[in-house]
């Protein structure tokens, strides 16, 4: 899409220092932009990369250094470029209509501006609302929902049930709705405990590529909205993860674990059953948190098992001195007339 | 399906307490049964939600504070959910008969009762047997097997060889039989050692999403009787599990590590190459146990490198002390009158 | 394909004891081999294996115990093994020609002797240069491109642009391209920071099954000739790989973060963003490395967060004796006259 520097200012509510008829029509770094793209400043030390980038227009705090460009002041570069970006170059899908290929069940339902990719399966009673776009491969179980405007990469499975609200998009190679890992051991073998909840995903959630979420057994998994969850992630059956809570990867979460709004979780962390993560708190990467654990709102963890990120670097620098301490010891032993 | 009461009594072997011809049609919580479902109540904390419940059919130890309900008096009331699940709710198939745009070779062997999904793949010498279903997208490679009453969820690979026993179920993504990961460095580059060994499971194995297990190089990777593999775990090549052994999810088992049978191992637990575990040993979440370790028959063991959680508790309690312990030797030092 | 002892002696530049008439036509171990097999041994104490071995031919590095056998002499036998593996048996595709079914857009160019699969999609655009393999269910996102004797497994997914270089290899799962994790915290929701570099793969890499590997935010995720990544790894956006490195399963590499070449690293290893790992480094498996660390060339680095081996055992070691140190501790205030 192209827009000028002028109605950029506009929509960013910001001043344009510049020429207001600019065209632009990407986002770019500035080393690889065209003059037509739009390059961000954060803070100073950058200023130079951007004023010899061939762009001709720059988010930035001011105009300081960028002489010859058209510089449009905001406060928060980086995020005025994540918001530019959406308006001047949202994402576009190759996949436009319903491919004479796709198997779609009689019974489902499809909105307006549906688009379904070749190979994709959509089975009974699925309800696809309208704008949401279903790249090749997928397959949309029983029953599954998607909302409006969301989009679902090739390969993506949704179990049967599965609910997404408005506006997910799931990447390549997800599984939602798996059966929950749960089983007891009687008689000689392990017994399936039943596996027959749904999952429920929030509006503007997105999911990484290969993440699996597994279906609630007897209740639902529900993701809420604005979740962020990346690449290779576990979510076990039950769990509930709060709105705008971000995931890194390979994290794994344990069932009918809790998860708060805002929550922060770093990459390989991984939580056992039930544990109760509060509003705001923030995991560190390859923590590991034990079974039934709490942590406190905007407490930061780290380690395994966790503790308060202070208690962490405390007892991780008196563990580096430990030779030291030890010698220490036996300094005081022979003081002392040996042991 | 839908049984009585009385019927599932007798399934059971165990006493009712009323209506023998209650019908229950489901499984449920207590809190989303209706009145056909079955819910049941491990301990007494639980009876009041059970009591509160719709359902009129409850599996618990005794009958006390469920006046109104039929009662099938059990030892393990979770264990008898979970078998009365498999009798009453087994989980149903959306795919029946051999889709049309499934590709079946010619070479091909389908049992009686097989179900193939739409654009699942089955190429030159693959056998399935009698009441197998293999689900939309499933890709068997030349030469695998499949058993009798397996399930292979929609988009499943199994690499050329593969061989499944009955009762075997798999999870959407998963990939059995990729090349195991083994290179020999020379003359400038990485050379692919031989993988061509296969993968064997046995009866009543249920493998999880998005799982990966490699293919032996020159042997089998085997995988024995009724053990459950969670999502996104890694099976390298040659590696040997046990019957009823369960891992969870995340965990990674490196090249010819032999696990033993009833093995307990959580999730995202790291295992070297040529490890053995020996029967009914546990393995705590993110343990790492480094290559050629032996953990004996029965040990529990946590932390990275392993230790028994006996030594693990201990040796934690005594870092987190580690600052106290710090002071005190500085107290000792200024006693003695200084460094 | 088959050979003579004296056609691979030659081939391995190597000296041959006994019948160079004799026909290999497959590699194996010692205990599975057919007579046309060949073995290797790769220390004295396997000579006895190899001796009992129906193998006609193995690879030594002397004839010594072999008796009877046709013995391939060479200074490396199990890299020998690999290279004769390479010619002997190089990996059979069971995919020729353009499958019928495979959706191929009109503007994609296929090189010689290109084989797609039974339902694989290609988009506008695409390259895929002479003698690649693309099996069943590949997704090949509008101008990826695919180099020379490539083989995509089933069912791996390009996203748009993606470049892959001669002779790569990727197993069945694989997501490459797919978005960077990468969100900006505004108004009130997370915006997407722009995800629109591409994956650059060189030659001789080998991906595993279920890995994914983002595409760079504004500039490239790039992984060099010859890298080895193993399955369920995580490359996060705008990481670069160096040389022959190789990466073992469910390792996790954070954005932006540099690996040098021949860097090997352990199995489920972390890395946090803008990590540096120096040339010929080696990180141990599970070892977690903070944001913004350098490691440097040749070290070799453990646990969480790294240190160096040395200092990792040391610490380790002391840990262990905590309990005991503690208690010298306690008698040394009992003979200053208690606390």
């Amino acid at each position: 899409m192209t827009r000028t520097a002028g109605e950029l200012a506009a929509h960013l509510r910001a001043k344009l220092a510049g020429d207001a008829n600019l065209i632009i029509s990407g986002v770019a770094s500035p080393e690889s932009a065209r003059a037509e793209d739009l390059i961000y400043v954060e803070s100073g030390k950058h200023v130079e990369r951007a004023a010899a980038s061939a762009a001709r227009c720059v988010l930035a705090k001011s105009s300081a250094g960028l002489a010859g460009k058209a510089v449009i002041e905001v406060g928060e570069p980086k995020f005025a470029f994540a918001k530019a970006a959406a308006w001047i170059a949202p994402p576009a899908h190759s996949v436009k209509g319903i491919h004479g290929t796709a198997i779609v069940a009689p019974s489902a339902r499809l909105g307006s501006e549906v688009s379904v990719g070749p190979y994709a399966v959509i089975e009974d009673d699925v309800v696809i609302d309208d704008g949401s776009t279903i790249d090749a491969f997928c397959f949309l179980g029983r029953a599954s929902r998607v909302g409006k405007n969301c989009w679902l990469h090739p390969r993506v499975t949704l179990y049967a049930g599965s609910q997404l609200a408005d506006r997910v998009e799931i990447h390549s190679g997800a599984v939602i709705g798996g059966d929950g890992f749960g089983f007891v051991f009687g008689e000689g073998r392990h017994w399936k405990f039943p596996q027959i909840g749904r999952v429920e995903i929030g509006e503007d959630v997105e999911i990484g590529s290969n993440t699996t979420i597994d279906r609630g057994s007897l209740a639902a998994t529900q993701i809420a909205a604005d979740a962020k969850i990346d690449n290779l992630v576990q979510i076990a059956h039950n769990v509930r993860i709060g709105e705008h809570t971000v995931i890194a990867s390979q994290t794994g979460i344990s069932g009918s674990s809790v998860v708060g709004k805002n929550v922060m979780i770093g990459g390989q962390a991984g939580m056992g059953e039930h544990c109760t993560i509060e509003d705001g708190a923030i995991i560190g990467g390859q923590a590991g948190i034990l079974p039934g654990k709490i942590v406190r709102s905007g407490q930061i963890m780290w380690g395994t098992p966790v503790r308060t990120l202070e208690k962490f670097k405390e007892q991780f620098a008196w563990s580096a001195r430990l030779p030291e301490l030890a010698a220490r010891v036996r300094k005081l032993e022979e003081q002392s007339g040996g042991k």
